[in-house]
């Protein structure tokens, strides 16, 4: 039987908050949270459609995960602490079989990382996510996007390239092992919040990968008034991604793929031994290239100036 | 020629926040904000669908007002300040003839309650709104849906039912004049904001009538653990509908219509005169009913109990 829109909240979407300073959660006309005296708050908020953002088939689990991933990692790019979500949900039944492990996915990654959700909205339509993720730091430590400086160091972390893999996996063959490592990348990418942690007060700028890399890192120097040298032979290329493909297939993906969730920072000179000595034990840290006063990108391979070709994701493009 | 996403975001979403809290505003991985000391922040999301929450040929003001109107109401509701929202905008193509007044709706009532546009997400997929609405108030003051006591008088605000009149109007003649006032009422209903604000200190228990009165009633008295009689007499019936409508028609529209954003709450009886001394000039208030010990809603008319059909909106019933 197709449970009602309170049933619906009540039954999936009522778990204890679990944190003292959601004052009011679910149930009321809105939640009440407590920021901490002297954080800023930060709020961001990201919308997946079926189609286009998951495949029609895609297990509920991970549109669930990737609905709260992809707005944890905008967090994680501020260098924030995540506190509290909201979802808003249109769907075109209340299919239990459905929202049992959507609920699910969302739930086990918000509590991986001590995140509430305090709120939301269900209503009938095309199956389309919408989460709003709200976290805090102190104002003068969040990472921005605009403090890239010429001759700041260029990193990125972890394995980008990965979950665009896993997608073309998955869109060859809907049958592919779903615990294989590049459609696990793609389905259950994990937000570099203790990452984007560590950065506070140590880069100069960052933002989440989502869009590939070569359109963010774009856009990061659009924002902060600069250009930028990409380095091609120190792009990350996983063992998994050379196993499987060309050199040039796995710099496409490197460069263009997204929903990685990977951080992509810069860093002064100066201060960029102290940071891989720091972090690069508990962090996968890779330096790509340097902050250029002339604006737009540039490639190089092995000193030597090359052109490359494709573009970050723009959805009305 | 259609618009990139960011051309779109840039063009139509970027105006100035106009609020010193506003430490960083469109155009990073999440907004910077800064709530008041001593103040919790306030939180609500809804969604709008396109073909359900507003019509295929609803004019864009409408959409982009509603879509604020529908978040702002639920700050309303807990006697909240206003300050900030996030969009979130799916949308089969960035066609500019429909997004610059769609932007123009949201932001005329944005502007009009000091709200600023902080970020958001533009997507491509079936028409889907969802925006989220963020302010602040003194913990100890926000107007909860659990407080109401037996004993205490039921209130409605303003004319609830012309936007469900406006919408019956509009079905059965899209081409209703669109000054006329029910069709204003539906596409254009005004955030009770000022009295959600007066309310503080004064109600016991307050919710927004979003799903129609007598259906949002029995959540309040849920949520407080008691029930309620309402007195159908005294339910304010306006000078359009009684001229529209028969009696019976207008009791409908005024118990079952939605989409009103008129706050409906409860003040404890010994206090209930001198709130209708203090507001009653700038606020138009109707006592209804009260509240009773014995769950679920009784109708009496003229002292004799009468039975009411009917049933709130839920979307996935």
């Amino acid at each position: 039987m197709p449970l009602g829109e309170f049933d619906l909240i009540e039954r999936f979407f009522s778990r204890d908050a679990g944190r003292a300073d959601v004052l009011l959660g679910v149930g009321d006309d809105a939640a009440l949270l407590q920021v901490p005296p002297g954080q800023a708050l930060v709020a961001a908020t990201d919308t997946l459609v079926e189609g286009r953002h998951f495949l029609a088939d895609a297990p509920p689990e991970s549109v669930g995960h990737q609905a709260l991933a992809v707005n944890l990692s905008d967090l994680a790019a501020m260098g924030a602490e995540p506190a509290w979500a909201l979802l808003s949900l249109s769907l075109p039944d209340s299919d239990a079989a459905w929202l049992q492990p959507f609920a699910a996915g969302l739930y086990a990654l918000a509590e991986r990382h001590g995140v509430a959700l305090v709120g939301g909205d269900t209503v009938r339509g095309p199956r389309v996510v919408t989460v709003t993720a709200l976290g805090f730091v102190e104002a003068g430590q969040a990472l921005r996007r605009d403090g890239a400086q010429p001759g700041d160091v260029l990193y990125v972390s972890g394995s980008p390239g990965e979950a665009a893999a896993g997608l073309e996996l998955l869109q060859r063959d809907p049958a592919a092992d779903p615990h294989g490592r590049l459609v696990r990348r793609y389905r259950f990418a994990e937000p570099r919040l203790a990452l984007g942690r560590a950065l506070r007060g140590r880069a100069s700028a960052a933002m989440d990968v989502s869009d590939g890399l070569y359109g963010d890192l774009h856009k990061l120097c659009a924002a902060s008034g600069v250009g930028a040298r990409l380095v091609l032979e120190q792009l990350p290329v996983s063992e998994e991604l050379s196993r499987r493909y060309s050199r040039t297939d796995c710099e496409r993906l490197v460069l263009f793929g997204g929903d990685d969730y990977e951080l992509l920072f810069t860093v002064p000179a100066d201060r960029a031994a102290a940071l891989e000595a720091e972090l690069g034990q508990s962090h996968v840290l890779h330096c790509i290239g340097r902050i250029e006063a002339a604006p737009g990108l540039r490639c190089e391979r092995h000193g030597r100036l090359e052109h490359v070709t494709g573009g970050g994701y723009d959805h009305f493009a």
